[in-house]
């Protein structure tokens, strides 16, 4: 590399460098010695490459230093590349076919003996990596995972610039406006008793900028939530934060597509465009779940109408109820399992839930274990049979209830049968989920709530039941499904300012309270707002499933832990006395 | 533009179009009805184009709605490109040879009646434009602004990925380590009496990646200081940090001029390279700062030869001082300015340090006017006319002190003169200064502090100073000169926790203050940290250069105010006091 103390990574050198002379630089990984030769592996962000001292080669003092060096001491060697001997070449190494035999080495630093040792496949304790995490980053999954992670961002960018987006930047010190998560507080010296808020997503700032004419914009953007965190969540995150204006739905959409297919397409992933689109509505009824993993199948059945007349009071009581449906999914292999992993399966349904999991399982022997099946007559369990495609070794699992209700029980057991199942998922699936309810009921504040947010614009041709039935309404909304995450969501916004402060008012605001957050964004509006519509991308997830990890914190720097900490530098911690007056406050 | 809903962009039509069908949108601009036709100048982004609405072509309803549309209504309209009537092209405006003869027009929204016109050339006071930013943003410079710095910041970005830097995003939920300036707190919820801080820069995290063996990290990295604010201040700003390892200075270096050589050439600006390197000292000698304007000469001169043997006894003392120093600057052109000016500059001179200003004005009639020259001798003024090039209408200015005293008053003298006689200044103006001391001394505090920062790397030569003579340590250090302006700054850093420990003793830390802030880093260093450099570029002051605008808030979209405010949005703002008793905190 140009501007380096190196002339070539540990990752580059092949056969067509033989004879070459080289330098590198890189952390001693793996020493051997052997028949008065020392051996070394010499690690960088791009790979390994095998050392080879050999007292004949390099000099007395070359040779002694040699032996003096450690694990993870950073060296610097310069050498002649030269084939391994025969037979000794290692295929799995991109550098397996070569060494370099070398003349002269550099120490660069000491270094202690690390705490775990930096092999990918050594199981340390995760609060020891983040300790760590300096060293944690040198295990070659972490360093592909910081490049993938700076790659795909990158590809990102391009693909937006290219578009005539423009990337502006907007303050993370701005207003709290505590709508749905927890906003982080920072205190302000020169306006004691005053706040700023760090944004939750830079939302209400790029409608602003739509209505200042930036027209298209896109920002990568740190976010942040003071919410209890879980394993793909992180105090801060990231999203690629898109907005524009002029446009219609399918513009947006259109655009969108475009731009993650050229990005998705730089990692090697081939997205076929136009993107498949399912309506909320056909997901929850087909997947139980709005961000359904399509790469498999185990749909929801409505299997209602067959138990009109069945002697098992659940079913033709709900099949006798408005509103009321009997679903069932039928997960092919799980007929096998023992009656008490069965049974098991309804702990698992009550997280979605459920009161209890009915169930047939088809044994292979023909028999079935069921605790309800008794009640079926022989032509319920036929036409059952035939709409669920049984054969031996299935297990038919029900749920009952209103719609949503039994639809969430069957798509979180679909979900867990898979992984419980390891039903194959190759390659990746991507979808857009559409046309979102406006609102939904929520039970605890006894209040419609946003099911998206607040300035999602609803279908124009249902406004006239905002009033009459607003939980009907359908609107302008496009989830972004990736291998059954929500990577991303957008919609397009209320442009209109009188219709802004209805669906406000809607929501339960006091004109007072609406004015005291949204205030400025209304106003605005009022300023000839453009037609808008925008999205935001979920960066740290579609870099862990792009880096096939489990976790977000596999493809971030630095996470923090459950609890927000960041074990490496004990942040958060205590701060002065004289810090705290400064800002005007004091400890509880 | 694919995915809108017009068909070209107000700035795009020429007469290769004339004939087209075209859709355009954008925001009514000026409105003049003219001989029964209505004009409209349409306005979106990328610049403006004439509407003709003739009754005659346009159906009645088309034109009723014409008639009806009012400044800043975003509309769509179709029509024909056609060439304007002979004699009314206007050749200022891209568009100016045509205009879109309309056929319909859809009114997207209205807008009530701007708070101030939307053109380049109005005096709107501030807070006005900051209280509408959303309007201000409208205007045509303001759109260009931020499409340059978009423009700008992806070129770099481009110059870096190509590169193989790495963008790793580190976290702004940091620590605190209150050093230099005031961190901005955060307070934790989930650990009560704990506090997160913002970062003023990645500094420490960033060395943490070359620990981790990222080796070559980019981030356009927002930093927050919460510092009073001044023009080129603000409470949250953005830099361009980078980080290699692996590296010697020059490698760095080299790097970084071809990086922004690359990305200013984007922005048709050439960099001639190998940037012109500047001694510091040599810089303070010759400009009197460690910042340079270039573009022009008025350099100082040391003239304390001449007056050894003085009777004016402020130089003669000076002269047979050892380290003080008479200084001399000659202002061309001032010398002809009434003395009542002229004596108004011994209040600049107080500003940098100065107790009063001695000076020569020669006059263009061959007389002098001083109120010092009294004292001179013959030879005296000879020698000084040939030192510093007399010419009629010169004025000689004075400094005498210490080296720095008397080089920094006569570089902010040399400064305020280049903009007082409007010297000009063409182009812009690059070059490094390197080799910064590596302390310097602190009056008010009592002890040394850093030039640059703690973390830098002493030139090796000079280690055994450390304890002798520290102050005359230089330094691995490179500052990034851009018109006068410090547009970046960085240095080597000190990979031996050894030395960085010792160096944080001169500094003044005991070892328990060194553990608590930067006990992480030092135990890093431990762990094989490599040789390693950085720097990071002000790009909020870099952008403000290139669009020739004079205040870093014309080249941000949400800028604050000098208390920190944001006028539209009113944050900081009051939060409730469940928010406050959440992060267990009371207002004092």
């Amino acid at each position: 590399m140009p501007f380096s103390m190196h002339t070539h990574t540990c990752g580059e050198l092949r056969k067509a460098d033989i004879g070459a002379e080289v330098t590198l630089t890189g952390w001693v990984w793996h020493r051997r010695d052997h028949g008065g030769l020392i051996f070394v592996d010499l690690r960088d962000r791009e790979g390994s490459t095998q050392l080879e001292f050999d007292p004949e080669v390099c000099d007395e003092k070359a040779f002694h230093t040699a032996e003096t060096i450690r694990s993870e001491w950073p060296i610097k060697v310069t050498g002649t590349v030269r084939p391994r001997p025969e037979g000794e070449a290692n295929e799995k190494l991109a550098t397996g076919e070569i060494e370099v035999y070398v003349t002269d080495i550099e120490v660069l630093n000491t270094s202690k003996t690390p705490a775990f040792q930096i092999e990918d496949h050594v199981d340390t304790a995760e609060d020891v990596r983040l300790r760590y995490r300096y060293l944690d980053l040198r295990r070659p999954k972490m360093a592909s995972n910081l490049r993938l992670r700076s790659d795909f961002t990158f590809a990102l960018r391009e693909a937006f610039h290219n578009r005539e987006f423009l990337e502006v930047e907007t303050p993370s010190l701005f207003k709290s406006t505590p709508e749905g998560a927890r906003d982080f507080l920072v205190p302000s010296r020169m306006q004691p008793g005053h706040f700023y808020a760090l944004p939750q997503s830079p939302q209400l700032l790029k409608e602003l900028l739509m209505v200042g004419g930036v027209e298209r914009y896109y920002q990568v953007a740190k976010c942040f939530r003071d919410e209890d965190l879980r394993k793909d969540r992180q105090p801060e995150f990231t999203q690629v934060d898109v907005e524009m204006s002029f446009v219609t739905q399918d513009d947006v959409m259109g655009a969108l597509e475009q731009t993650l297919a050229d990005a998705f397409g730089r990692m090697g992933v081939k997205m076929e465009l136009p993107l498949r689109r399912i309506e909320y509505w056909d997901a929850m009824d087909t997947y139980g779940i709005d961000k359904p993993d399509t790469r498999f199948g185990m749909t929801l059945h409505d299997v209602t109408s067959i138990f009109g007349e069945s002697k098992f009071k659940l079913f033709s009581g709900a099949a006798n109820t408005e509103g009321q449906y009997v679903k069932a999914i039928n997960a092919k292999g799980a007929g096998k399992w023992p009656r008490a992993q069965i049974d098991k399966l309804a702990k698992v349904a009550a997280e979605f839930g459920a009161k209890g999991l009915a169930y047939i399982a088809f044994r292979e022997d023909g028999s079935v274990t069921s605790p309800i099946v008794k009640f079926f007559s022989d032509e319920e369990m036929a036409n059952l049979r035939a709409e669920m495609d049984v054969e031996p070794g299935d297990l038919v699992m029900f749920a009952v209830g209103a719609r949503l209700e039994a639809d969430t029980i069957l798509g979180g057991m679909r979900n867990h049968m898979a992984d419980a199942l390891d039903v194959p998922r190759e390659g990746h699936d991507f979808l857009w989920v559409v046309n979102f309810p406006l609102f939904h009921w929520d039970e605890d504040r006894k209040c419609l709530d946003s099911e998206h947010q607040p300035f999602t614009q609803p279908n124009e041709d249902e406004l006239d039941l905002l009033d009459s039935d607003p939980l009907a309404m359908g609107s302008h909304t496009y989830d972004f499904v990736m291998d059954g995450y929500e990577a991303g969501g957008g919609g397009m916004r209320i442009h209109n300012a009188e219709l802004q402060e209805k669906i406000l008012e809607k929501l339960g605001f006091t004109p007072e309270r609406a004015e005291a957050q949204f205030g400025f964004l209304m106003e605005a509006l009022k300023f000839g707002a453009p037609p808008m519509g925008g999205f935001a991308l979920g960066l740290d997830r579609v870099c862990m499933l792009l880096a096939g990890a489990d976790n977000i914190r596999e493809v971030m720097a630095f996470p923090k832990t459950a609890s927000g900490s960041d074990l490496m530098s004990a942040a958060p911690s205590e701060v002065s006395g004289k810090q705290l007056k400064e800002v005007s406050l004091r400890l509880l």
